[in-house]
């Protein structure tokens, strides 16, 4: 039986510092817990088959839904349900937690240039 | 489209005191997420199907395996892997959040007096 080590947050928020490209940090159940560092706007996107949470770790993240937008402050989480189309924007630099499907593309349903198609495990 | 509302998760704890009973605070994609208090020792079991993931936010938790013991403080997180034997200890009062799926049983393979069918969902 292969178990896995404990995670740190602080540790494995410190060893990277790229803005929007998710590190995957743990795995379970077909799942992903995934942390990001995040600062000014991302891209208007949506995932058809996955429901995605963001747990705001450090900073404040809004995330805009379409009719409204959702201000995450440390300790809050937010789950956007699949098919909704959202856009997070950090004010100054977020770190958050995310849990999904380990499917879930970046950019949702588009592929583009913050496209990232294999994310780094640290 | 059914949009859930944010959660804070101090405010969740705030709002009940039972220890050992996992408060369902949201759903995403067959999964869980709980908060929970522990105080003393849980009972050792396993879940057979599924891993399920403990985050402490505070407090000091050990997740006791057959061979070892994981260690946890706030901002630490394991996964314990399906078909593997734990038993969790809590060295005072833990608040702790878990991603599991929402058939996970809080006494795993087993049922007795711990056993709760029905979460309570906050």
């Amino acid at each position: 039986m292969d178990i896995p080590q404990k995670v740190n947050l602080a540790e494995k928020l410190a060893s990277f510092s790229d803005y929007w490209s998710p590190k995957v940090v743990g795995e379970l159940n077909g799942q992903q817990v995934r942390l990001s560092k995040m600062k000014g706007a991302f891209i208007w996107h949506r995932h058809d088959h996955e429901d995605e949470l963001f747990l705001v770790l450090k900073g404040r993240l809004t995330i805009e839904l379409r009719d409204r937008a959702v201000q995450l402050e440390p300790g809050e989480f937010f789950i956007v349900p699949r098919g909704v189309e959202h856009k997070p924007v950090a004010d100054g630099e977020v770190e958050a937690l995310m849990f999904e499907p380990a499917t879930t593309l970046n950019t949702g349903q588009q592929r583009n240039e913050r496209t990232i198609d294999n994310l780094d495990r640290i």
